[in-house]
C-alpha cells in the first residue's frame, strides 16, 4: 500500500466539540502511520485548500492534539464557502484537485453540516472523473442536529445541554422574582429551520423540577392569539412562564418574524432578533414585565459545559471517518445509530453521502405537544442521552484553558494562486 | 438567655449562591438551638414579613438545606419592594416589628444589597426606638459588586467567571468564522451603573490565551468615534474583535444609550439592550459582520458554574450574621477584607450598617486602562481570586440537580392583614 497525506477541513458553523472530530482524525492517522503520511488542515476551512493555505498538524505535539478534546470552536478556521455544481463551481473543484495532487493527498475528510456533505460527495465525484484516487468522507458536525441518516449530529448534544441547563437555571431565578418585578423570561436558541435545539429548551422541566414552559418552534407557524392565551395561563397558574423561542420562528406565511437589521413582523425597526420581539409582544398584551436573554454563540462554544455523550461521539466519527478511508471507502460518512434508549447505546455506521448531502431533517410532529407550545415523551426519550455525561475542560485560576494550535503553514507548491 | 426566633428574607435581584447564604444561616441557627428557636423565612422576601406569610424552614430536612449551597436563586422568593426612610414608610417598619413580636422574632437577616442594607439599618432604628430587642444583622449579596466597604460582594466572582468563561468561549468561535463571516461578537452584561461586571469580561483576556477585547464601562462616557477606531484596529490586526458592553452604558450627558422598550440613542426604535444597538453601530460604520448576546439572568443564575470563592464567601456571611447576633451585635453587616492578594486570603469583618447603606461602589479609574477600552494590571489582581475555583452542583441524566423547599407556611397570629 502506498502511503499519501490527508486533508481535514472544518465547515461553517463551529460546536463546542468539533476539535474532538478534528482529534479523532489527526490521533488515528498517527496510529496508522504505515499507510498516513501527514494530515494537513485547511486554514479557515476549504479556503484553505483552495488558496493552497495548509497546516502541518504533524507540527503538534501529541498533548495539543489531545487538549483539542476540550477546546471549543474550530482549531484550524472554519470557513462560511459553499461551492456550487460540478459545472458551475468548475474551476474551484479543479483547483482543490490540483492542490490535492500536489500535497500527495489521497484522503479528504471534510467536517460539516448538509452543504459540505454536498461538498464532499462532489468532491469524491470530479476526483473519480479525473482519474485522481482520493477516499472522500464526510464527518458530520452541526448543532442544528438537521442531518439525514445519521440518529443524531456531532455538536448538538453539548447546546441541547446548555439550553436545557440554562433555562433551568434562569427559570429558578424568575420563580424567586415574579411576586413583584419579572414575571415573563424568554431564552431565544439557534437552530435556524429546525427545532432540535428548541425541543432540548423543554428537557429543562421534568417531574422533579417542573417550570411553566411555552415552547415556540419554527415547524410551527406564529399564531400570536393562540401563543398569548398559553403564556396568560400559565403565568397566571404558576406565577411566571419562560419561552423558549426558535431563531427561525416564522409565520404562517412562512415568513421570519426577526430578521437582524430589518424590520420587526410588527413593522418596527429593531436591531435584535425574535427573542426581545416575541419579550415585547407579550408585555404589550399582556402587561407582563419580562427579561429576554440571546445566548447566540454562547451557546454552541460552551464547551464547559459540552454534554459527555457528544464529546464521545465527536470523537468517534472522526476516528471512524479515517477507518473507513483506510479501508477503501469512499463518498460516505460515518453516521450514529441509536442501538437502544435504555440504556442509551449507540455504534457508528456507514452512510451514503448521496442521502446525506442538502437534506434537511426538522423536527418530527409527534416530537411536538399537540398545542404547538411543548415536547412529548418521545422527544424526551430522544433528547435524554444525548445530553448525558460532563467532561469538563481543566480550570486554571478561575477559567477554563483551552488550546491554541501553532498552525504551521506548509511550503506552498503551485506557482499560480486561487482567488476565493 | 432567653431562646428566640429568627427571620431571615431575600431582597432584591438573586444570584447563583445567594441561597449558601441562606444554607450558612440555617445551619448556624440549628447549632445554636439553646438561643434560636425556629428560623423562619420571609416568603418573597420582605413582603412575606410585612403580610406575615412565614416559611418555617425547620420542616426542611439537613440534606434540603445542604442543597441551598449548589441550588441558585432565591429558595423562598425575592421581592423588588424598597421602604423609604422612617417617616414616610412609618406603618410598613411598624407592621414588621408587630409580626416580629407576633412570632417572637429576636433576630433579623436581611440578604441583599445596599437598598435592603438601609432598611436593615432602618428596621434596628425602629426596634430600638419602640422598645422592641433585635438584632437585625445585613447579609451583603449582589452581583453588582458596588457595596461599600466589602472588599467584594457575594454573588459577583460567580458572575465574572461565567462572563470570562463565556466571552473566551464565543472568542474562539468568533476567531474560527472571521475569515468569511462573523468579525465581531458583542456580550451585554449586568452591573447597572458599576463596571465590576464589565471589568470581569476582560479576564477573558490573559496572557497565554490573548483575545482581542473592546469594553464600554458605565463609568467611561461613550464616545463613538474613538470606540469604532478602536473596534476598527483590532479586527484589522487580527482579524476579528470581542466587545463587552454594560448595559448601563451611557453617554457624556449621562444619559443610558438602550433602554428596554424606548428608543435607541440614535432614534430609532428598538426592543433590544445596548448589545444589539452596539452591534449596529459598528456594521453601520465599519461594515463589519456581527453577532450578539445578551445573558441577562443567565449570567447570574448559572450556579453550574459558580466560584468556589464565592460561594465559600456566601456561605461564610451567612454563619457570620448569625454569630454576629448571637455575640448581641446590631445593624452591622458581615462584610470580606482582603488580607493578601497571593495567595488570596480573606476574613470577615464587621461593618457598620450605616457606612454601607445607600452608597454605591463605582470602578475605580485605576481598574480601567487609559483609554477607557480594557482593564488595568491592578483590576487582574483584584478579580482573578475571585473567580477561582469550582464546585459543581451534582448532574443526573445531563442536567444539574437543585432543590426545591417544601416552604411550609406558617400559622398567622395576626387578625389583620397589610397591604403591600
Amino acid at each position: 500500500m502506498t502511503k499519501r497525506n490527508a486533508f481535514y477541513a472544518q465547515s461553517g458553523g463551529v460546536t463546542a466539540v468539533i476539535n474532538a472530530s478534528a482529534a479523532g482524525v489527526i490521533e488515528t492517522a498517527r496510529r496508522h502511520r504505515a499507510r498516513i503520511g501527514k494530515v494537513y488542515a485547511g486554514r479557515n476551512g476549504i479556503i484553505g485548500a483552495l488558496t493552497e493555505d495548509l497546516i502541518d498538524t504533524s507540527k503538534e505535539p501529541a498533548a495539543a492534539i489531545r487538549a483539542l478534546k476540550h477546546t471549543p470552536s474550530g482549531a484550524f478556521g472554519s470557513c462560511r464557502y459553499k461551492l456550487k455544481g460540478l459545472e458551475e463551481s468548475r474551476a474551484q473543484y479543479e483547483r482543490l484537485i490540483e492542490v490535492f495532487r500536489a500535497h500527495d493527498i489521497g484522503y479528504f475528510f471534510y467536517n460539516g453540516g448538509n452543504d459540505s456533505a454536498d461538498t464532499c460527495l462532489k468532491v469524491s465525484q470530479i476526483a473519480e472523473k479525473l482519474g485522481y484516487p482520493l477516499a472522500a468522507i464526510h464527518v458530520p458536525k452541526t448543532v442544528d442536529n438537521d442531518l439525514a441518516v445519521t440518529d443524531n449530529c456531532p455538536g448538538f448534544g453539548s447546546v441541547a445541554k446548555y439550553v436545557a441547563t440554562s433555562m433551568r437555571e434562569a427559570a429558578f431565578d424568575v420563580a424567586s422574582m415574579a411576586k413583584t418585578s419579572t414575571k415573563i423570561f424568554v431564552l431565544e436558541v439557534m437552530g435556524r429551520h429546525a427545532g432540535w435545539i428548541t425541543s432540548a429548551v423543554g428537557m429543562a422541566d421534568d417531574e422533579e423540577t417542573p417550570i411553566p414552559l411555552v415552547l415556540l418552534f419554527p415547524e410551527i407557524a406564529y399564531d400570536e392569539a393562540a401563543f398569548l392565551a398559553a403564556v396568560d395561563a400559565k403565568t397566571k397558574a404558576h406565577g411566571y412562564c419562560c419561552i423558549g423561542v426558535s431563531e427561525g420562528l416564522s409565520d404562517a406565511s412562512g415568513r421570519l418574524l426577526a430578521e437582524a437589521g430589518g424590520k420587526d413582523a410588527f413593522g418596527h425597526a429593531q436591531l435584535g432578533g425574535v427573542g426581545p420581539l416575541i419579550a415585547a409582544r407579550v408585555k404589550a398584551n399582556l402587561g407582563y414585565k419580562f427579561h429576554w436573554a440571546v445566548a447566540d454563540y454562547l451557546q454552541r462554544a460552551a464547551r464547559h459545559l459540552a454534554s459527555k455523550t457528544d464529546l464521545d461521539q465527536s470523537y468517534a466519527v472522526g476516528r471512524a471517518a479515517v477507518e473507513y478511508a483506510l479501508a477503501g471507502k469512499n463518498a460516505v460518512m460515518p453516521a450514529i445509530a441509536r442501538v437502544s434508549d435504555r440504556p442509551y447505546r449507540w455504534k457508528i455506521v456507514e452512510a451514503p453521502l448521496a442521502k446525506v448531502a442538502n437534506v434537511e431533517k426538522k423536527l418530527p410532529r409527534d416530537f411536538i405537544a399537540k398545542d404547538g407550545y411543548g415536547i412529548t415523551p418521545k422527544a424526551r426519550t430522544y433528547l435524554g442521552p444525548l445530553m448525558k455525561g460532563e467532561s469538563p475542560p481543566p480550570f486554571r485560576d478561575g477559567l477554563p484553558r483551552y488550546v491554541r494550535l501553532k498552525n504551521a503553514p506548509v511550503a506552498k507548491k503551485l506557482a499560480a494562486g486561487f482567488d476565493v
